[in-house]
């Protein structure tokens, strides 16, 4: 797939998901969806892949939300999110889908870790489309704001969920429900983001923190991690979590990366492990049945 | 309804209740009890009302806890809580309902955002009535008490389900378990109020929100939104908040108030939202069966 | 039972279970796990218990995790965590069970609160089994690792569930997926520990908290108290609480304890509960049938 709305790069382990409309603050179109998510399966696919960035281009925006100009096309295609020239009644009808939402999904279910980079202004999808990372960075000139209620809509991207596990919900709450605009300290402060950095250091922080994954962990254990957090914590008792820990443990306590993992430490060298997340995921993975949209 | 207990006044779109029990530090009775709901559904059904402050009248408490003087009537309803004449075996039996409880699950179900304003001593059901709040601010003398396990009883009103909610499992389990009283800054420190104030500039501040929601914010927009974060922040995976807001984007994109929120902010000047709670709810709210208690 | 890799002492109320190994660092075995199970299956029988404390023997270490070193009997039980000389297939056969789990489950039930005093390094298991204890405290010289990702396994214990509801979900996928050590501050600065005491003053400031719970609370409200906020704030809706804390409430408060706790606070002096976990739990209680493992 070429893309048109973002850019993709792929160097040393670490991939680069960058939204691609600097003219237009990178706003959020339908092709923009279809093409991040178009690149989560390239690095889900992609074994050399060990962690991805995602960040904006040019110096003002990482995403401005959503594209509000009229669609180009007869079919409603060109950058309009809302329109949609032939409305349903059935709400469960798939064409009611948020696109945010689809997006936010395909994340939820990355293999590799998600590590946000964002370069400055993110309203709207622009802000929740990043909730779903593992690790957010901002640089110090970003501005966040869940403006929903200000254009007389309401939150989306499953940002209702995502968003009381990240900050609580007195702070989701009240962002939500002023929907004002807000800096980088007060991001970092209530526990949005977990680093602030100035504009030219910003991109070297997230590939640090990459690297750090990439250089020392197995990737199968990472994506299991990564499905284990996410899914397990959100269950009623610990006993679905020691399920399916223990079978975790029991299975990759005999693969060839928990045999790397502890030979490189007791000899204190680097890492170098074997099994990849294409053929060595543990036989009962996924452990769940995905919930359809109705 | 005339209020005894309470005071309910409504002025340029913000509402106050204000528990009035100067003389008892506003301690909690079923009179009180049912006097908050009643406002609380009277809030909720004036269009008007865009927020709704609660605070306790004097300078010394919010409200020190359930009341427990003697009952001054044979039925037991003077004042006393803990009281029954009746006591019934069937733990399923209505006479069992904690009224803490009771309250809490009306504020729960508010459609207009609740700001708590707590102006001084706030201990048992004056400290957990106020966790489903969307946003709590206090003075700087309120002292804030879970002292349920000193006085040989447990938390109520459903505050082992909002506590770790706001505060996270450690503080929630050790303010819990030791019951002891701790101050302002404490409760800002630990996340359970958002914001400290002197005694005299605490209603100012309260207003200010409360004035940042009506002046910038679709009344329809913010009911959903506080539904959708409180409801489904608590489900098990992201896919049930991606079908509601699916739905709640599909329709409310079509509103009057999504032509004008956006016909403001492109015009850049203040909105004036036309739709109404009361008329102007999408067609699939509320999307969820209430449980009874049982 | 005699102990041979923990020490367990009862004094004044308080329970002090050592981990004691500390040539090994305090290193996980099975023989361990059995033991801290045992001690806390004392605890909860003795009704002079009214907190437990946990910490390790020596200056180094907590618990450096599981220990790694070859089995010394030919049925695998000598040391080694993860070895099995006979592997199964059927993975929800019991064998498969992660031992850090089978204990942390056990921590979970406990009925007498659990306060961690981690007395150096924490990794692996050392740093997961601590998520169930209520209240976790360590000293300066504290390191704290959920390095299983670098050791081509996965987190285990449940801690995917208990966690994101200490740290958030940004913390938990960040300290998960790097593996990587971290010092007492940024325990401290995460929610993981509530305070960072020198290492001479650690247990004195864990038996102050001790004290505090043993010397102002009823010992059922507490082990109430402890059931209700870790498994009520896992449920769906706030109605589930409200139904056991309606419970909770209508029994207790006709219970010793309740008069005690009543009378103590007006006479102000000290309470002398005279209700004890083994005799007077309210009659529902449990309310809960307990998940199987499979």
């Amino acid at each position: 797939m070429s893309y048109t709305q973002i850019k993709l790069d792929i160097a040393d382990g670490i991939a680069t998901v960058t939204l691609h409309r600097p003219e237009k603050m990178n706003a959020f179109t339908r092709v923009m969806m279809a093409e991040i998510i178009d690149a989560i399966d390239t690095t889900d696919a992609d074994d050399r892949v060990r962690a991805v960035i995602v960040t904006g281009a040019g110096e003002r925006a990482f995403c401005a939300g959503a594209d509000l100009t009229p669609p180009k096309n007869q079919d409603g295609s060109g950058g309009h999110v809302f329109s949609d020239p032939n409305p349903v009644d059935d709400l469960s009808d798939s064409r009611v889908r948020d696109g945010g939402g689809r997006l936010v999904l395909r994340l939820f279910n990355s293999q590799k870790p998600l590590i946000g980079a964002c370069n400055g202004v993110a309203v709207g999808v622009g802000a929740t489309m990043q909730l779903p990372f593992d690790m957010r960075l901002c640089s110090d000139n970003a501005r966040f704001g869940f403006v929903f209620a200000r254009r007389g809509i309401t939150p989306e991207a499953a940002s209702s969920w995502f968003l009381p596990r990240l900050v609580g919900m007195q702070t989701a709450l009240e962002w939500c429900m002023t929907g004002r605009i807000f800096d980088a300290n007060e991001a970092l402060d209530r526990g949005l983001v977990r680093s602030v950095h100035s504009p030219n250091t910003l991109m070297d922080a997230a590939r640090g923190l990459a690297r750090e994954i990439a250089d020392n962990t197995s990737a199968v254990s990472v994506a299991m991690t990564r499905a284990m957090l996410w899914r397990l914590s959100a269950t009623e008792h610990p006993m679905m979590a020691h399920r399916i820990d223990s079978r975790a443990i029991y299975r990759l306590s005999r693969s060839q990366d928990a045999r790397e993992g502890i030979a490189s430490f007791l000899e204190k060298r680097p890492p170098d492990y074997p099994d990849t997340v294409g053929a060595d995921m543990p036989d009962f993975y996924p452990w769940w049945d995905e919930p359809d949209y109705r």
